[in-house]
């Protein structure tokens, strides 16, 4: 047994992505000498080295699977990350374009020429076409759509005609079908005239004349069953179809449950018409957990890390301009009761704990519905119950805590009727975080938009505002 | 074609929760009936029809796949929760418990005798009872692993010895393994005398006499090569091995970048031990996602949406603890400059937009980084970058909102000065943010913690503390 095959996976990639930055560092070292240095001679020598160095590189990248050249890619800043992409063959291109993020996809594109272009899409197939379409300059899509025959053609029109997050879009037309009333025997030597079977094949569709499924076949169960047995015999009516109208999310979660590998795509007719594959609804699942942590915050889900300066701010602009609003809300709510806090400064450094443990607990909260809600758990029956449990913690929480810290304040600042203030005010704003935090997230569901997206913005801004009156209006009140 | 199978997998399992819902609404009227009427012909009535729709959702729920029965109990509050778990089959209670989340599992073991779950874990598999055995009494484990044979035992030791996110932990023994000195048509024969094959098996496993893993041959290889060839012709030398060591969430990385089903466990010396499938994998990614939103507001991923209040009191109170205490702090900042504050009461209604602009941009930052580190794509070189353009991003925001803040305190206060002390304070507060929101996750990385855990109140706790040390100091100094 070799080396390579004892060592695991996961080292080897970080091996070497270390090498490639070492090759990466050196040649740039090499760059600067020789940027440095005028004399002839020298030139000469940096050059030969340059080149051996750049022999290096290339032979590491050629031996990297696309994904891993995509990893690559994803993890160098732009300059080095567009020396790599200058030195993959023109032949892997696509494929690497398909694995990249889209903020990386963009970045790569902007450095191809038409020809490039036209090179690296060129052997990908309709569905992997399709996925790519939309980052393609606007300039090459005539000559494109132009080099594909009818029928793909049809199918990158199909998927273009289906939302991103719809099965439509992401399924694929590699299926192997077979008839019902053939042997076993049969299929096997069908099999045999392929040169390879489509990736992640863990099954046959059994069709009928009309192209209606009628069935799968596993591969499973054309192995271990005797030959002379006829398909019909041993398919299985495969109740997990799904339509292309689907929400590739639930979708996701229906291969998470039932331990899919592929599963068929069908119209209303039942017409067999692609196949889903557990590769795709991988990168559905882990997208879904990145852009729901990611739309919290109010970020755009597709912020490259080494994004430029410019690309970065304008991602963030809209949430914190909209931070900087509801921050000026709270900020006029305070206003209203500068005669109060002129008359006991107290005020002003006991109101941000009441905003701050409020935003808290309603992004804790907020965060359990969001997840339970995207998990589908949740129905309008469960709602009213998760309201009144959510009320009852919340209520718990600020007489313990809000005692807490009112008799603090009635310790440090010497007043009872301080602290009353501080613990009621702390009260009541956690019951104003546990009904929004409910609430917020049910009914942008019911107005069916994303219930993460910009959900902790929302509830802090009005934890901020409704503590600060809260508690100001009570002081006004009971204390001057 | 019936019509079952046009109706979508995904379709069905919401009419299948509503259904139950319904059924269970039902019975739960047939009781309440009961307990108000006294007669006892109405009783007769009323116990025919609870047996019936007892029976009818009995047949239902035999009808559901594991995982749905799983996902209907997760879905219901606890005592419907129970009463369906009272209805499910005894040889099915182990599957589903492997499916279930942490928390609902705890509360459905609570719910069973010794003898009940001895009979629920007897048809499982020793890396699935390495699974449950955590969560259960421990009354039952020496009755449990005395009912063992030698090789289930030693199997459910050497998981056991393994962390939850390691390979070691989710690896399973189902493996199909065969020489490399064989022809396929031996292999078909082979295989045929299966009655099935372990779940997801998409490759055989090749070893020698050593029971070292020499190669893989994939089902489809197997099917399309002429079966006189010999094993050692067609098969592959794996180079997607991994070790029982080797970290859950990079290895399910390795699957979604190669598309893999399953791949080989070997130790040290290159001995197959396991194999690891996909359906795990796509578990590992969703569990990430979740417990990196949870963790990142200071939530333990395992709480029931329908947990009772007390569970959910404990669950949040470590973190609002700290949030209190950090709140605490900030109010003490403030109160060091209540002398200001009385002389400018501006002041107490201005430094909360200082802190909650901060808090906002650094909690941008943080997932940002949080996010990337979790793919592995920063190394130390990076990071110095990251934190060049994160500061630079960092300006230009205070520069501008900053600005914009700054003229609307101007005019509202009629003070330039206290605009421009306002626009240098966001300014240096969001610096702060940039700089502790790649610096607080990168460190956290190098001392081995989780980057996301509490990440979001950490960050806050600093830009407001520091938001109103910054705006008050230079009030105190500038303005005063």
């Amino acid at each position: 047994m070799t080396e390579p095959e004892i060592r695991s996976a996961t080292q080897r990639l970080h091996e070497q992505l270390e090498t490639i930055t070492e090759l990466l560092r050196r040649q740039k070292l090499v760059e600067q000498v020789a940027h440095n240095q005028q004399g002839v001679h020298q030139d000469l020598v940096d050059s030969l080295v340059h080149r051996q160095n750049q022999t290096e590189l290339q032979r590491h990248l050629d031996e990297l699977h696309p994904a891993d050249i995509a990893f690559v890619l994803e993890s160098l800043p732009p300059e080095e990350r567009l020396a790599i992409w200058q030195l993959v063959k023109a032949d892997r291109d696509g494929e690497i374009l398909l694995e990249v993020s889209d903020a990386v996809r963009e970045s790569l594109i902007a450095d191809m020429d038409q020809g490039e272009i036209m090179a690296a899409v060129e052997p990908l197939d309709a569905d992997e076409l399709a996925d790519l379409v939309e980052d393609l300059p606007t300039e090459v899509l005539p000559e494109l759509m132009a080099s594909l025959d009818a029928q793909q053609r049809e199918r990158v029109q199909s998927a273009l005609s289906w939302e991103d997050d719809q099965v439509g879009a992401l399924m694929d037309f590699e299926m192997v079908t077979i008839r019902e009333d053939i042997s076993l025997e049969t299929v096997l030597r069908y099999l045999r005239r392929f040169d390879e079977l489509p990736a992640q094949t863990d099954k046959l569709f059994v069709i009928n004349q009309d192209n209606r499924l009628t069935g799968v076949l596993p591969l499973h169960w054309l192995l271990v069953n005797s030959p002379e047995k006829m398909v019909s015999a041993v398919m299985a009516p495969d109740v997990n179809t799904f339509h292309p109208g689907d929400d590739a999310y639930e979708v996701a979660q229906a291969f998470e449950r039932y331990d899919l590998v592929t599963a068929p795509v069908v119209d209303d007719n039942g017409h067999l018409i692609g196949r889903i594959t557990v590769d795709e609804m991988v990168d559905v699942i882990r997208e879904e957990g990145d852009s729901e942590a990611l739309s919290r915050g109010g970020l755009r889900e597709e912020e490259d890390i080494f994004a430029s300066v410019w690309a970065s701010l304008r991602n963030r602009w809209s949430w914190l301009a909209i931070n900087l609003i509801t921050a000026f809300i709270a900020s006029r709510v305070i206003g209203l009761f500068e005669g109060s806090i002129e008359k006991l400064v107290a005020l002003a450094a006991l109101m941000p704990i009441v905003a701050g443990i409020g935003g808290n607990s309603g992004n804790q909260t907020i965060t359990m519905i969001v997840r339970a809600l995207a998990l589908n758990q949740i129905s309008a029956e469960s709602a009213k119950r998760l309201w009144r449990k959510e009320l009852a913690v919340s209520l718990l929480n600020g007489l313990i805590w809000g005692g807490v810290i009112g008799i603090v304040a009635w310790w440090l600042y010497d007043s009872l009727s301080l602290g009353l203030v501080m613990t009621a005010a702390m009260t009541l704003n956690l019951l104003l975080a546990a009904f929004a935090g409910v609430g917020i997230p049910v009914l942008m569901t019911r107005l069916g938009r994303d219930p993460a997206l910009g959900s902790s913005v929302l509830i802090t801004a009005l934890t901020d505002s409704g503590g600060f009156f809260i508690f100001l209006g009570l002081a006004t009140l009971f204390l001057l």
